[in-house]
């Protein structure tokens, strides 16, 4: 049987496309939690930066095998698991899935990330209502250009009728969305797909109020 | 005979990388310069915001099919066009290569990106000084890490002897290093295997300085 162990957070989004990607496939796996607030963040400790120098989460150890970055770790779940196939195989398709999931992953999240709102915080002394305004204004660039783009490409989920990669991107970025009150009436295409996918047990199992370092 | 057209400009990293994995796999292509800087940025144009609704380059239009985000174009060249393979077909290799890739296109770049510098001057109001320390802090942090994981992955370049898709990241992003004036004397392993890359006559012929609307 193999070993699996998601080292990840509650709150990660990143994390959290993982664990939706693990459930999906219903894949078994034992969670360790990596507390990025308490005690100057855990992803800092020694412990931690030798298995990710990038001292970010999340890490996967498949089978002996250690893999980062969540949009890397779900394709490669999606080629060693192929139950529920979350990137499609035919060539246009595939590219579609690929470049909507990075509309989200690289141009939306990582402007908001933790350590992006500590440097506002810190070293540039943001007022809480500007850093509100900082991450609003990302989410709300980039998910206009999406909204426009699922005009195209949508149906009852984000890539027709099947699940894909872009919603496991979609789903956490609306939870931080919602987090942060973001107006999503401006975006009824991405709140439709979202109402209809945090329905989904898999999806449910993953949210991080139901994690067990909520 | 397949049309080709690369909408980007001279000084986009994302654009960098693509047109460093046309020249290695020599396939011919025109490029449309859409300029991010005059008439209030190109990419907000009608017609180009009807291209790609994120107002990002580049497009990458093959064969009538059109691609966005940088590193689903990549995959997607070599994926039509074996020739000079830019990713593993090896398991733990082909991850490896995918999440170094993401370190440089998820985690550093997005941060320092011309619209987030934009907001960093306009709505933030930022001097120049503490702009350039933004820029520098988040290559610094990046490039530490990757340098521990390029210890590990290394040959003569990034991941072994083969030329892979994070070399195709690691040019681009050393370019906006030397830009801003970090100090990559900090960064051995990187500054070696970007001396290397950098007299490779497909880089040489993709660098910014060597572009039509330089």
């Amino acid at each position: 049987m193999t070993e699996r162990t998601l080292y990840g957070y509650w709150r990660s989004s990143a994390a959290y496309r993982v664990r939706i990607a693990l459930n999906l496939k219903k894949l078994d796996y034992q969670q360790v939690s990596v507390n990025l607030i308490k005690n100057g963040g855990e992803q800092h400790h020694a412990h931690y930066s030798a298995l990710n120098p990038s001292e970010l989460v999340p890490v996967l150890i498949d089978d002996n095998l250690k893999l980062t970055q969540s949009l890397s770790i779900i394709e490669y779940l999606d080629e060693q698991y192929p139950q529920c196939p979350l990137i499609p195989s035919e060539t246009e398709a595939k590219y579609r899935v690929k470049a909507l999931a990075q509309d989200i992953a690289i141009d939306i999240h990582p402007i908001n990330n933790l350590r992006i709102l500590q440097y506002l915080a810190g070293e540039l002394e943001l007022t809480d209502v500007k850093k509100a305004d900082w991450y609003r204004h990302w989410i709300e660039v980039g998910f206009h250009s999406l909204e426009k783009k699922l005009a195209q490409s949508s149906g009852h989920y984000c890539e027709g009728d099947s699940l894909s990669l872009v919603d496991l991107c979609l789903v956490p970025q609306v939870y931080n969305a919602n987090r942060f009150n973001v107006d999503m009436n401006a975006f009824p295409i991405i709140e439709r797909i979202n109402n209809t996918l945090t329905m989904h047990p898999a999806f449910i199992a993953a949210a991080p109020e139901n994690q067990p370092d909520a």
